[in-house]
């Protein structure tokens, strides 16, 4: 049979995926000798199967809690459910990770009418039985019954009210106990039944209702936000209570081995005395910094720092700690890696290296990459912060702060920041076309789109705050008007934008700037020391190019050259280039284009030099780029002699039913070979230019969206005219790469033939997603909530690359690639490539190179950092 | 050094992708002892090298030419270029595959003014002499320099005219020499130089040309229309004259060794007394039938149909043959596998088997699947057609013949249908709601989408005619116009549509039916017996089941269960359904649903009993089913108490950027089980109560587009517990089962998780073609054609399986699916699965079998029945 409850004292550490985090470091804490109130755990694998046995906690594993309590009876000397000497418990959540606040706790579980009665007589301490009784009540009519805790609240305020009490300290015992008669009867009164007895039936609905909350809509939501799996489970600590509410020399408190804000090696924390542990999180009363322990209860404050310094030793990382004092008595309640702001988060490591505590190795492994973002981008003032009213909650697609007036259109944006306003743009989604305004725009907001559409995306490669899906808004672009639920908001009305929560405020906030502390720049240099893969930028402008050089980039690994084209005046040109109606005209559109494409390509190789420039060939659906408004088009027609009329057609034409899989990267080229022409000739007489200039240039031609070999050939074949042919004319060569994007299954499947015939590869992995799975990535997340919810994908295939499918074909696809030319580089330019998951599997498979947006970078060399300490171990 | 030049007598009839198939028959025939003028064949690889070599001959090549024709030279006792005994040439093309008409050739090459006059001395012939000269400057002209034969027709007509001559015959000696003498005059001022007068550069000119004509535009459009791929490149044959233009005992024909109209064993054919080859083919004159030259030149006659049958035996099949007769001597021109009528086809491989020339094996194998369809189609009287005027071009999509009045909308057609007439629904592209339409109409004209357009599919796969693609012509659906280039047809005018050659014609033509011959059911008899792959069909009304029964289908492979929703008074509760703004509304308008579908279900079981039944539950994205017209829109907001605007609203939030990958397939029923749940007690439902009435009823429930192992868990849950349900509450079970389509990369590259979890397994290769590729079906056809010009997609991997990346994707689910589940069940239901080199694939694959639409049930059999010998053979 198989073991669903484990005692404490039968665990470890490294139980967690069984155990859950709390439970494996309560046990930790037991071997450890440290003094933890006995206890057991009821396994993860149990939740699990509760939820498989359609929300019923089977027989045998309520024999096993059965068995186990007797256990702790024996240990502990005292009795469930007896009057005399009785054990009282907490039930308390604990998953694989940790989800603070998501889940429910029930304290005091044991008590009952006859247990209360002779327990106070006892201990001579009615008060504290009944303070804890009534609160039991409370808590089980919450977490087991759904009943709201405020009909209980709302009757004990007015009981103080009357009382003309301030708190619940000046509450006397016959208080308590007329308020605990109260409770049972307020819980009749809602539930209709009376508050039960039977102190094993309080011990499994407390477990079972644990394991409910797995599944409340907070717990679901926060596991989504961080990537946790629904299918983890939580496992149910159940803990022999001890009482820091039993008077004076009682008390309880949480509190950090170090400074969770700073980062200062300083025990850090709060504490109340004579409170039961939630008074400390729920602010009913003000608690004391941790400082004071060492005055009021000196001895207490000795034991609890060296046991501080030695779970940290123990765990070498810096500890968040519960504890309870019972009569001068000091119990760990609960120990854990300490959650702190990413300024602390380096110096700890940093600190913790130089105090021999951990390797250098260890510091890089301590940090999640993910946090690196905090330091870069800039953050509300915390207290102003506060006071401002949320108006909608979205999904945190880009981290940053913006606080601007709203505008509704690109234009509209880049006028008012031109004139010196702070803007925000707010769109029901945004199009390519929108780039100048995002650009302008302090933040973005959309109504509709997930992490990853395109707002998402545009806004993280420029590092600017955005705000996805806020669909609990409305928005009329037309009339200029976005409403919330009880208010309209009109152009140039201020709003602020948190991209780290997906918060919208009402109004504007301040910011403060983040600065890089000197323990950033340590960690960042121990990181490139120990990378195998290099980072590389997806930058197209000077501005950007710039940032991923400073923030530590060798080389752009991805230039979209369509982005290069959306200014007004070159978007004209294109719009020329794609309605031409035959070559001539083309080329005429084209003429116009090259000399931006030169210079362009000119500063990024300057900028670049002696790094790599991986230049990607005209990419999207042509339609993307058309005209939208009359005047426009009207304009258009006018400049190639065509009627409004034939414009639109020829629009209407592009337009594409699955425009994703349409007309578009090298498919452009073979329809329109004079595109490639024109951008081979820009890039090699750029790279003649600046060669002549002194500087070192490495061209990466690549191009995209390739599925046949012959694709390859035919594009690849242009390529080469045409730059034998600008080396001849400019009488001087240059070296250049030619590669392709592999973005497609079919590419991967015929990686062999590819690789004879190029350089490089760049695994486009949001293409790959999108096509091996068949989710628009525009559309999908309509329907993939109900994924998550549902249990029916674990990650999003977007953020984190799908090994099972999409790395199948990675995998698959290098194999077979090195076979045919082994040394082909390697290189991934998704939006996965931030990701730390997904950097850690293109490590596996011994990519050269990842490609991100210059503002993940500090965050990517962390990852790639670690991806290789992680891999080096497994060699 | 490669030997690109290869004499007759070097060859044999197996060499034909060197040296095409005419340059390979005249070798076989030479190897036979047959009568065959002396020659030799540059290869097709000559061809391509020719391409690759920027359109050059080069001097290698030139050198072999001029060694081969010494050769000649030597065995012919003729000179090339000689006044005396000149040795006169014709330049022919030959393909691998014939290619009839669509290149060029020319004849009487070697011709100058000095060898003419001498010849004409020699000869005693100068009529002959400079007839013969007179054509090959009108062909030179043509061929090789580009000048259309017109202007020489002109003049020749003009000719005659003012001499008042019937025909050709009637022309002198010295007419043709003056004849002549006009035509260099017309070569020269047309061309401003002179005809050359050096018989190797006439040679080397021509090879060069009929290399050119490979790319010609209809070469090029017959390729792809018979899915030969432009990189197999043309032969060239030259072959030393023969004259059936010398005078009364010479001639030349054409014939086949048996009735290519109607396959009985007699030569059939025609000939032409006193002419050159082409003259037969060009209709200037009139030839007599073959029987007659029994009369005029018995022996001949003997001779010829001596060798015919010779040929017949040596081919084992039908030969096509060209022959000239020179001074009463016979001499074979070619000989090829002739070309028939599907009739004669099959009677000819019948009869062949009772004649103890071939075995049933090779019976089935002479006969092009394809060719079925004419069996089945409904064809014009072309006696009729013939005077018809043909208005525009467009693509070949289903074949058929259909004359109807036109209408512009589906409505409209229905209601001209119900009301007794003959309708043809004219569309810019049909969406899944005109299928109503499209089954009252006699055929389908769009003007866009290619061969696999939605209206092209829809049309196949119920057996009806279509035109797709037709983009001559302009359509104003609004204001209810089509327009040709110079007339206009509103609704209600006829047109009438050929389905097999994809001409549209003005006007009504009357039908011819055709009649299945007791060969053809001998023949389906004989595949049936050797075939190991099932054949089923996809069909979803009790019209097609009916049909797919008679047809032979083994069960139904595909049952599209949306296509039963279409109909009015069913779509507007399955409108409701999409609607619902909660689960209860959504319930109620499944209710509705439900009726309907058990309904279809019984008839279905009723009418494949006892054959198995794949249902495959709901698919298509739900926005293809919504309320286009206003009106439609008003009546669905009234019954679910929404506004108008709700509904606007709720239409527009369906929308989606990329529906292929969008919200569909078993994504639907995650989101809204309820569907699922609907689906499965209709047919569990359904079964039961057929099985009651003695039926034997096998459902395969199939679930669409899953990507992920736990959809396929999640929804077979549902369908499991459903089934459960029904079956206790009818009290009676029934046997099903549950498998899923697999359609998507990943779905191939998890098949083994997959595999556990299901009963079988069908291909979609539809889908997994337009995700492997990321080819939209619907808007791939615009940039394609370049892919096919340009020789970058030698195949249209929408109709052919793509072996190099879809095929591998399913070899590998097939080969991890049977690790994890041995015994699971293989089909497929694509669209390939009626192409014969995709159903060979199948085969390879092991699959149980295919399935396709009922009209193209014939043809598969005959398809799976050579797939089952050829793979046979390879065992």
């Amino acid at each position: 049979m198989r073991k669903y409850v484990y005692l404490f004292s039968e665990g470890n550490k490294d139980m967690k995926n069984l155990l859950g985090g709390k439970g494996a470091n309560l046990a930790e804490m037991m071997n450890m000798k440290i003094n933890v109130p006995q206890g057991f755990t009821v396994t993860t694998e149990a939740c699990n199967l509760y939820y498989q046995e359609n929300k019923t906690l089977n027989k045998n594993i309520q024999k096993q809690i059965k068995q186990k309590i007797k256990k702790i009876e024996s240990l502990t000397h005292k009795n469930f459910g007896s009057t005399k000497n009785p054990l009282l418990l907490s039930v308390r959540s604990g998953a694989r990770a940790s989800m603070p606040g998501m889940m429910d706790t029930i304290l005091n579980l044991g008590l009952n009418d006859d247990v209360a009665s002779s327990f106070a007589q006892a201990t001579n301490n009615p008060r504290f039985v009944y303070d804890s009784y009534r609160r039991l009540i409370m808590m089980y009519a919450d977490v087991v019954k759904g009943l709201d805790k405020s009909v209980f609240e709302q009757f004990l305020t007015k009981y103080k009210d009357q009382k003309n009490v301030a708190g619940d300290l000046d509450l006397t015992s016959d208080d308590m106990l007329l308020i605990t008669r109260e409770f049972k009867n307020i819980y009749y009164q809602n539930l209709k039944e009376e508050f039960p007895q039977d102190p094993y039936e309080q011990l499994y609905n407390a477990v079972s209702a644990v394991f409910e909350s797995w599944n409340n809509d907070r717990a679901i939501y926060y596991r989504k936000m961080n990537n946790i799996p629904n299918s983890w489970g939580t496992a149910v600590n159940v803990q022999e209570m001890v009482y820091g509410n039993i008077g004076k020399n009682s008390g309880t408190g949480v509190a950090f081995s170090r400074n969770p804000a700073t980062g200062e090696n300083e025990v850090y924390g709060e504490y109340l005395i004579n409170a039961q542990g939630e008074d400390v999180v729920a602010g009913i009363r003000t608690p004391q910094p941790i400082a004071k322990l060492k005055e009021e209860l000196p001895k207490i404050y000795e034991e609890f720092t060296k046991i501080a310094k030695r779970l940290e030793k123990h765990y070498k990382d810096m500890q968040d700690m519960e504890f309870t004092i019972e009569n001068g008595r000091l119990y760990m309640l609960q120990t854990r890696n300490g959650k702190r702001t990413a300024t602390a988060a380096l110096k700890v490591a940093v600190d913790m290296v130089q105090e021999g505590l951990i390797t250098k190795e260890q510091a890089l492994l301590n940090i999640d990459p993910n946090i690196i973002d905090q330091l870069l981008h800039p953050v509300f003032d915390k207290n102003v912060l506060a006071t401002k009213k949320v108006i909608a909650q979205g999904l945190a697609a880009s981290p940053g702060a913006a606080s601007g007036k709203i505008y509704f259109n690109a234009d509209d944006c880049i006028k008012a920041s031109k004139n010196g306003e702070k803007t925000v743009l707010v769109r029901l989604e945004t199009s390519p076309e929108d780039i100048e305004g995002v650009s302008f725009a302090q933040g973005i907001l959309t109504i509709h789109g997930g992490m990853t559409s395109h707002a998402a995306v545009v806004a993280r490669g420029m590092g600017k705050c955005c705000v996805s899906g806020a669909s609990e808004l409305l928005i009329d672009e037309q009339n200029k008007v976005l409403k919330s639920s009880d208010k309209e908001f009109k152009q140039g009305d201020y709003i602020s934008l948190d991209g780290s929560t997906g918060k919208i405020y009402e109004g504007q906030i301040p910011y403060q700037e983040n600065q890089k502390s000197k323990e950033f720049i340590t960690l960042m240099k121990w990181a490139d020391e120990v990378s195998t893969m290099k980072v590389r930028a997806n930058a197209e402008t000077v501005k950007d190019a710039k940032n991923a050089l400073e923030f530590g980039a060798k080389g752009i690994g991805l230039c979209r050259t369509e982005h290069m084209f959306f200014a007004s005046e070159r978007i004209f040109h294109l719009r020329q280039m794609i309605l031409a109606q035959n070559t001539e005209q083309r080329n005429k559109a084209l003429k116009k284009l090259i000399a931006y494409q030169i210079k362009d390509m000119e500063d990024l190789f300057r900028i670049m030099s002696p790094n790599p420039v991986v230049i990607r060939y005209l990419d999207p659906p042509l339609h993307e780029f058309l005209p939208k408004t009359k005047e426009e088009k009207k304009q258009l027609a006018e400049s190639l002699n065509l009627s409004l009329k034939e414009v639109e057609q020829r629009c209407d034409e592009l337009k594409e039913f699955n425009p994703m899989m349409g007309h578009r990267g090298c498919r452009l080229d073979i329809t329109y070979p004079e595109i490639a022409k024109m951008q081979t000739t820009a890039v090699i007489t750029a790279a003649i230019n600046v060669k002549r200039e002194g500087y070192n240039v490495h061209p990466e031609i690549m191009i995209p969206l390739v599925v046949d070999v012959n694709e390859l050939k035919y594009v690849k074949e242009i390529i080469e005219t045409t730059a034998q042919e600008v080396m001849q004319q400019l009488n001087c060569s240059v070296k250049y790469l030619i590669g392709t994007m592999i973005e497609s299954p079919r590419a991967c499947l015929i990686s062999q033939d590819l690789a004879k015939n190029a350089e490089f590869f760049s695994f486009g992995t949001n293409d790959l997603t999108q096509l091996t799975y068949g989710f628009s990535r525009d559309d999908s997340a309509k329907f993939l909530n109900d994924y998550y919810v549902k249990n029916i994908l674990l990650k999003d295939p977007f953020v984190s690359i799908d090994t099972e499918g999409v790395g199948k074909l990675m995998k698959l696809a290098i194999q077979n690639a090195k076979k045919a030319n082994p040394n082909i580089e390697l290189g991934i330019c998704g939006e996965h490539a931030a990701e730390k998951e997904s950097i850690n599997f293109c490590n596996q498979l011994n990519l050269d190179y990842i490609s991100c947006s210059p503002y993940r970078i500090y965050n990517a060399r962390l990852a790639v950092a670690q991806a290789a300490i992680k891999n080096g171990r497994n060699l």
